[in-house]
């Protein structure tokens, strides 16, 4: 049993969290820097992006992490603290400073930066925000939406979900918040996502955990094609709902991985939904596979053409276009076995039945197309795998953020 | 010595061309229906889509082509032919329609076809058209022109080029038409090219140049990452040149490739430049990397990259986005030692030493980008090799062709 519940990454016991402008950004009225912080060594894990190009936080977090443990995320947004000549002592120098802030090892922070790449940044913005964060950090829910807020770029709303699950008999709370926008093709990692839990879990486990779950959520989103080099997945266990401790694989750590993926999915929906100019949230859910990994590489070809994103946002009913993709996407399909179905609120219309077209109702399929979230069906009646990637509609306004992104 | 001439499929000695208004597309204005003849029997080779999902033509032309021959090259626009329940039945009587017109064996025809998807398509335009086709053919460059004409679909402008050049003293002249402007992302083939050539040359070597050729042409071009399910690249070449028969390596097939080469990769910018929306053509030029391989991979990923497409609308100097493409693309490549460079007619100017930023003055940049052909030079220095590759901008067109196009 998994129910979601309100809150971020202050539902699970343990955590604190905040957000303040500490003017990273000109506009003083959006916040430019989070913290999430746990009162204990938390046990940790993350995945990063697989961009040979890597922001310098990245490099000091995997360094402060390799010991399974952490204290502390901090994390900026305006500027992603990348391509820039001295990245590495600004990402060193903002953990010292948490570390004095707090009372706690340098080495127990993670650090994030998302924004601008090469931008000219200095130390004095964390100088000055560091303390103001420090005294703005809260349990309550305010505490995890302001740092949800903080950590925004071109997101227009902040993403945060919580969910409480019952392990071996103890309440076990995971929560978390994310960014992304643009920039988001994850590869084995992802856009920005901290999340926390209570659950006692061995960093070991933890990781586990983090680098399965990763292969069907957050690596099965994309919004332009682009994978970030700045992507991180973070998730800190505070063991604070007294369960047994998780240290190998078994019923409760099934359970566990349930609730994180209760956590990550829901994540990744309203990332998706929130790309960069989208005004459709698009699923693409593909079944009969063969094999798990055609299953995936079907789906997200499908949910990341071009062709197939600026059709949705016309609600034009080209599913040619769909089985296009499924074609280039290198999955090995069987085109000839093809059936693929539109979905949404309004109704479902069976629109390609065996790789041929089927006639259908386009007053139907125009009425199920302008829906805000759309699903199409793709069943390759080859196998009994599945799987479903997140992406949005490819938009005007895509074009319009992205003509000019740095002014 | 290659000089470009007027002209495109005719102006090799041996050919004709021409195009009509067959009834496929509703604008009558339109031609929809191309031919291009030899007077003898042309060596004929080619290379296809790797997509799964194939066009029912290029099956049909496959087995037509097997024996190195071809007489004829029948291509519509307006209906890819392609899921459709009758696709080879269509191209296979649209080919003997052609055998009877012209009183050549149907399997020396070459068929193709380029429009939307799993659309219901009849013999009824072929057998109208065809008979006026024969009427419409031409030995001069009107018969070209026609022919480019009829084979374009979202294209808007057509594609022509020829050049004559030298081989063992004789006289060559090779020329092409192409359509292309969206779904283009080719993949070991190409959009629709069509070459003609007086050279003589036996069908494998012929073959081999066409495969050596399209690593650097065709397969250098992007418009949006979907790689077609018609692509085809013909080459016929009719030996009236009078040039000894090339059948072997040597100078007099490093020449002809030479030729074909001139042809192609003009083509290519043709193509990249008038993709789909476009306001730009872009060119990424990759040096010193330590293979062919790495610059080409390099080249394409910058190329094809949504966020490096809408920076070069908005005329923007986003480089970061440029290492980001770098960074993901797979190639080997040492973020540590990239260079970047932006030019045009308007000039040139350095934004990225090292991989790190460099300060330079963006009234210039903006008027550099402001051009409509812009090289983005990227230096790795790890090596020798290098790579050219075509594209263009992302704009506000490109969602709105691409939002209904069907209708």
């Amino acid at each position: 049993m998994t129910e979601f519940i309100e809150g971020g990454v202050t539902a699970a016991k343990g955590f604190l969290a905040g957000g303040i402008h500490a003017g990273i950004r000109k506009n003083r009225s959006k916040r430019d820097l989070a913290m999430i912080f746990c009162k204990k060594r938390a046990a940790a894990a993350a995945v990063y992006t697989t961009n040979l190009v890597k922001g310098a936080p990245l490099e000091v977090t995997r360094r402060h992490i390799s010991d399974g443990y952490a204290r502390c995320i901090l994390c900026n947004s305006g500027n992603a603290n990348t391509c820039n000549e001295n990245g590495i002592e600004i990402a060193e120098k903002s953990s010292e400073l948490v570390g004095i802030a707090l009372n706690i090892e340098p080495s127990d922070v993670i650090v994030a930066s998302t924004g601008v790449i090469g931008q000219p940044l200095s130390t004095a913005p964390f100088e000055r925000g560091i303390p103001l964060l420090k005294e703005a950090l809260s349990e309550g829910k305010e505490g995890s939406a302001q740092a949800a807020e903080a950590i925004m770029t071109t997101d227009t709303v902040i993403k945060e979900v919580a969910v409480k699950s019952v392990i071996a008999e103890k309440e076990v709370v995971v929560g978390g918040i994310a960014k992304g926008s643009g920039m988001i093709n994850p590869n084995m990692a992802t856009m920005l996502v901290f999340v926390t839990t209570d659950a006692a879990i061995t960093p070991e486990m933890l990781q586990k955990a983090v680098s399965e779950d990763v292969r069907d959520s957050f690596n099965m989103v994309t919004v332009d094609g682009d994978t970030s080099t700045n992507d991180m997945f973070v998730v800190m266990a505070s063991g604070e709902a007294g369960n047994d401790m998780i240290s190998a694989e078994g019923e409760a750590f099934e359970a566990f991985k349930r609730a994180l993926s209760a956590v990550t999915k829901k994540l990744c929906k309203m990332l998706a939904g929130d790309g960069e100019g989208a005004t459709k949230a698009l699923i693409s859910r593909v079944s009969g596979a063969r094999t798990k990994e055609i299953a995936r590489i079907a789906a997200k070809a499908v949910i990341g053409s071009a062709l197939v994103k600026a059709a949705f946002f016309g609600a034009d009913a080209n599913w040619g276009r769909v089985l296009c993709a499924l074609g280039y996407s290198g999955a090995g399909i069987d085109p000839d076995k093809i059936d693929v179905s539109f979905s949404s609120r309004a109704g479902s219309i069976d629109v390609c039945k065996n790789g041929r077209g089927v006639t259908f109702s386009e007053e139907l399929a125009k009425t199920i197309l302008s829906e805000k979230e759309i699903t199409t069906e793709i069943n390759l009646n080859d196998g009994t795998e599945s799987a479903e990637a997140w992406g949005c509609d490819l938009t005007y306004d895509y074009v319009k953020i992205n003509g000019d992104y740095r002014t």
